[in-house]
Order: C-alpha cells, then structure tokens, then sequence
C-alpha cells in the first residue's frame, strides 16, 4: 500500500488529522488496534474547549455535536462549604466549554471519514515503524483477518497511538527525553442513571478528598471522587461511593439525587511530557507525546492542538514545498502542552486533598481557593486556560494565529 | 507604670502602631529589648506596598520616604536568557512600589514618636507578660540601667516583638497552632558601592540558583545570590560573589557593574503562621505571628496591615464601645496573611531553582515563567499582589475598605 500519510491510531487526533488532510486534497491510511465498537463505546474525557469547538464546526463535522452537546458558561468552585462561580463566558470576552463525550467525537469523525471514503484499518496487530529517519517511512502492520505483514509506504508518519502505542517507542532514546510525575490520586468515576444535579460542573475540595460533579446528558450523570490510585474498586459499594459523594459535595439546602450506578472505575493521574515530539519523518500528536490529569480537561483538546499544527505543515510542504512548520512541529507544540501541563498541575494541586502535606500546605491550598475566587484577575487566568489559550503557530519570524 | 496599650517591640509593627494611636489620643509605652542605633542601623527589607506609601502619607510620616524613596512602576523577570518587564502602574491602574528601606522607616517612626513626646524604652531585658486573659493584663521588664523589675498595667498589649520575641511564646499552646515551611534556599545579600545597574528590580530564574538585582541608593546597591542556606559566607570571597553574580544575570549587552562589597551575609527562608493571633487582651502583630520568604517582599507591609486593624479595632474601643473588630482581629488579619503567604511561596517557587526537583517539575517552573510574562490575566495577578491586595477590615456583616 502507498499513501501521504500514515496515521496510526483513531483516537481523536488521528481521526481529526486525516479529516484536515481530506479537506486538503491529501490522502491518508488509519490504522487502530481496536474495533469500531470499541473506540465508539469507551468512556473517556468530554469537555471541549472554545478552539475544539470551533474548529469541528468550521470543518463540518460539529452538527450533532451542537444539537447533543451542553454549552457551559463557568464552573463552580466549592470549598469550606460555600461555592464561587467562575463566569467563563463574562472573563474571556464570550468564550465557552461544551459538554460533550469523547467517544461522540470519534463517533462523528469516523463517520464522516468512512463517508468521504476514508481508509480506516480496525483490528490491525503487530504494528512497527520503520525507516522513520529517510525521506520515505514505512508502516508494517497485520490485518484483522491476516497472516502476513503488510506495508504502507508513506511520506509522513503520524504517531497519535497513545501511551502506549509502538510510535514513541520507535524514536531512538538517545534523542528524546520523558518528564513524568505521578500523582498520589486516583479518579473512582461513575456513570449514574440520574437527573442532572447542578447547570454547570463542580469542583470541591473537600477534607475527605475532591469531587467533581459532572454531566453526560439529561438521563446520566457522571461523577468523580478522588480515592488512593491503588484501591480496588470492588471496595467500593454503590452505597458507599453514593455517602462519599454526599459527604463531599452535599451543601445547606442541596442534595445530589442518588440513582442506579451502570458504570465504575477507578484510574490512576500522571503528567507526561516526551521532548521531542518529532523524529526525522515521524510526528507524534496527543497522549503518544504528553499526558495530563484530568482535572483540567486538557487532554483531548490538546491533541486537536498538535493536529492543528500538524495538518498545517503538512499542508504547507505539499502545497508550498514549505518544510518550517514541520521543522519547528515540535518547539510550537510543546510551548503550547508545557502551558496545559502547569495549569492542569495547578488545577489538581489546588483541588486534591494531599494526606501528605504538612498544615502550612494545606493553608497555602485553602488560600489560593480563596484568592482565585476573589480576585479578577485570577478568576480570568482560570478561565482562560479553562475554555484554551490562544493556539499560537509561530515559525522562526512569522507568528500566525489559525 | 500605667498606659492603655503597652507594646513590646519597636519594629515598624510596634512603632506604626504607637504613632496611630496617638493621632487618636490614644496613649502607649513600647518596649525595645535593643538599642536605637542598633534597631535604626540593621539593614533588612526595602519594599513598600501603595498602601505602605499612602498610610506614612497619611499620618505625617511620609516626609522623607517621598523625598529619599525610590518609585518604581514595574520589575523584570529573567529566564531563559531574555527579560520580562511586568508593569505594576499598568496592570493595576496607578499602583506603584517604593523601595526605601525598613530601617529608614523605623528612623523616621522613631524620630516622629520622640518628637511627640512619645515613651520608648529601648536596652530592656526581661521581658515578660502576665494576666493576658484578664483586662488588666501586665508587662513586667528591666530598665537598660534598672536592677530591678518593673511594671506596665495596661489595658492591651500588642506583641510586635518579632519572631523570637516573648509574646507568641505568652499564648498557651493549647489554643494556638503554628504552621510553617522551611525553604531549601538562603539568600546570600550583599551591600556594594556601585552604580544602579538597572531602574528596577531585576528577578533572574537561572540554572545557577536564582538572583535579584535590587537597590539602596544611587550609591549603594542591593544584591542577592540563592545559595545552600547552610553555608558559611566564609566560603563565599568577593571575587566568587562577582563571579556567580554575573553568570546569573548577565545578559548580552548588559553586565553587572562590580564595586566594592560592603557587607554580605547568608540568610534562611522560612514560611510561619501562628494561628491565633489574638488571645485576651494580647494581639500579635507583624513577625511575631507570621514570616514570610522575602521573594515577594511583603514582611514589613503585613506587619503595617495587621496594625491598620489592630489601631482600627483599638481606636473603635476606647472612641465608641465597640468590640467588634478586636473580637475578628485574627480572623481579619489572617485572611491576608494566608493571601501573602501564598504569593511570596508562588514566586518563591518560581524563582528558585529546586535541585531537588525532577524533570517536569523544572518543566513546570519554566511553563510557570512562560505564561506569568505571556498572559495579561496572569501578569495583573502578579502585580496586584506585588503592590498589595486590597486591605478588608471585615467583621461579621460590615465590609469596611480602610
């Protein structure tokens, strides 16, 4: 097999990138170790920022997204038993976050690429990366049906494989650097069959631990608590998941209406950053490059990012035989997810209850909720990192805004 | 001896103090346990808050400060080879910082206090406090020249006497918690006879150790270096000052001017919070209740905020009956405390170089430095902070701006 673009993985970048590139004239090959039903089913992030939103419009792929989805103008902070809110939309000029799932993403974006006549391979194994320095990078991989390694013969490699996908792995150690912490929370998550509790997101920080009240739609509901990373969630009755999230985010006058729990589990947070994230014709994008804690709900809308920039060069090197945007791929990106990675660090430090910190901590954790919520001036910082910094694609001189 | 407010200690806290209550008619007698010369003559903290500015204004005592101080509108932060200058008058409509030295403040709170017949008793020993939970509370102490003990009957006393001083120590532990961080910084600080290197203070983050270019006069000039705040500064020859000054501040163009290095010494950083800060009828103010690192040059101005309350709470007694505000004087007091302690360990995390710290938390001080100067949200947080968070003098229902 032949194309452009070699994309491994279907996840929200890989996906996203192939349909920029469509729109461009410029083919490309996916290629995702899961089935269909699976990607479209696993329950992941669902907040979009003002930029995501945007750019699934611009690029027609955002109709249902706006019929199905929640626009939320703020958040609610709660702590020592009272709630601010956070008024996205008055702070940032008119900007907002939409509620909508992450698996709805992948949904609508494979169903406009398979439309458009799209390659996407489900199932594949055995994927490698080879000849990722020369001018013409090869893919082998292994159909869902197949015995042989096949092989794609591509211009361009496009990582956007996770974690733990073979694209990291495949840029030599010698050339790349992984900062990483690991945080002492873990996110116990239920999906629960239950009306609404609140207009907008809560985010409480509570002696026992953070919570957060989330939505997916008018019939689930989807709440957060933090619990040790290592707990097991067959220690976690309904009953008592349901007395901690009372404990925790219950007010004078305001109950959370308990339902049937359909879903749980239990996840552990890290913050990730590899340095580089390009090698020779090989460009990772997402969780392949960088990881971050949910708490700030960067995750997805940071791999949109990337691709933004990425589809950009792209673009550029077959349309303008222009190669900067390529070049410096990997500087415009990390400028931007070093941004995401403080402020999702900020937000998780400031909301968790760390057993381990000293009093004068927990009195410094207590005092920047109480600032943030005081003062313009760091409401705004919130807000504004909360809907997306501007996406800034500088090269050398130029400095674009998309 | 008989007074209304005896006083221990003749720091700004003390002094600021006395010379509020006398513009009320107020009496007062403070203790100091040094020597005038000795408290005018001890080079310490240089920076005033606008609000600093305009209570010395205020009450007559401002005089010299206009005259000597220097105004500044902004400061530079340093990192990654280029300057960012965060402009204070900007950001916070008009606000600005002086910097004149807390040792020329307590010149003038002295001379001011003497002038108006005003009771200091500096070279006390022994000082001790009795009957705080009565309203007769007592000061026993020795006269410089004095065999024997003598003693204040007063109605209140204020412990303005610093963190060593026995005042805090007066307060049973039982009904005080005291939280506190020790920093794994010192600051190396040196008096040179040279030139001002720039018009404002410079804040250099470098992969050195941090340091900051400050000044004393057009003469004179201020300098700090991060170094292990174990270290002897026998170790530290002038030469090697000069050395590691330059490597951490030097930029292309611009270098340091060398002079002759007229004091230097090597101070630890701490972090301190006494909670409470009131018990009967003695209040802390100042250093006595709560240190902060110098980063964010904010010890002098808590200590003058506590006493804006404490001559507020005082004054509301004897003029009207009024309990109120002394009854919240903790409480109020440590509401902006928490907020200062916050700020000055932010930018102390920020600045200093952790040698402690992993990869991504390096990562994460850097994003913190890339965004603080990209961000107009976070430069105005940085600033408003700076030049001092609005003073609130709130009690139960009334919120009173002072």
């Amino acid at each position: 097999m032949k194309t452009k673009v070699g994309i491994i993985g279907a996840g929200p970048a890989g996906l996203m990138l192939s349909h920029l590139l469509q729109l461009e004239g410029i083919e490309s090959i996916i290629l995702e170790s899961r089935s269909r039903e699976d990607i479209e089913g696993t329950i992941r992030a669902g907040v979009l920022e003002q930029g995501t939103i945007d750019l699934l419009n611009a690029t027609g792929v955002g109709e249902r997204m706006m019929r199905e989805g929640h626009v939320h103008e703020g958040i609610e902070l709660q702590f020592r038993n009272k709630r601010h809110r956070i008024d996205f939309k008055e702070l940032t000029g008119g900007k907002e976050i939409m509620v909508y799932a992450q698996h709805e993403v992948i949904k609508d974006l494979v169903a406009a690429r398979l439309d458009a006549g799209g390659q996407i391979y489900f199932n594949v194994s055995d994927v490698s990366l080879h000849q990722i320095e020369t001018d013409t990078p090869k893919i082998k991989f292994c159909q869902e049906d197949g015995r042989e390694l096949e092989e794609i013969e591509c211009d361009f490699i496009a990582g956007c494989d996770g974690f733990h996908g073979p694209s990291r792995k495949a840029i030599p150690d010698r050339v790349k650097v992984e900062k990483q912490k690991v945080y002492p929370f873990g996110w116990l998550g239920i999906l629960a069959d239950a009306p609404p509790a609140n207009p907008e997101l809560i985010y409480s920080n509570h002696e026992r631990g953070f919570a957060l009240v989330s939505t997916r739609s008018p019939e689930i509901q989807r709440y957060y608590l933090q619990v040790d990373p290592n707990d097991d969630i067959k220690n976690w009755s309904d009953d008592r998941i349901w007395e901690e999230l009372h404990a925790r985010v219950d007010m004078d006058g305001w109950r959370l209406t308990d339902g049937p729990i359909i879903q749980k589990n239990i996840v552990s947070m890290r913050s990730f950053v590899c340095e580089t994230m390009r090698y020779g014709r090989l460009f990772l994008a997402g969780d392949s490059a960088h990881i971050v804690p949910p708490t700030g709900a960067k995750g997805l809308n940071l791999a949109v990012a990337d691709i933004q920039v990425l589809a950009k060069g792209i673009t550029e090197f077959y349309k303008e035989g222009k190669e900067e945007t390529l070049e410096h791929y990997s500087d415009i990106c990390l400028r931007r997810v070093w941004k995401a990675q403080r402020f999702s660090n900020w937000m998780t430090t400031m909301l968790h209850r760390d057993f381990e910190h000293s009093s004068f901590e927990h009195g410094i954790q207590l005092a920047e909720l109480e600032y943030v919520t005081s003062s313009r001036a760091a409401m705004t910082s919130l807000a504004e990192n909360y809907v997306g910094l501007p996406l800034e694609i500088q090269s050398n001189a130029e400095k674009l805004q998309i």
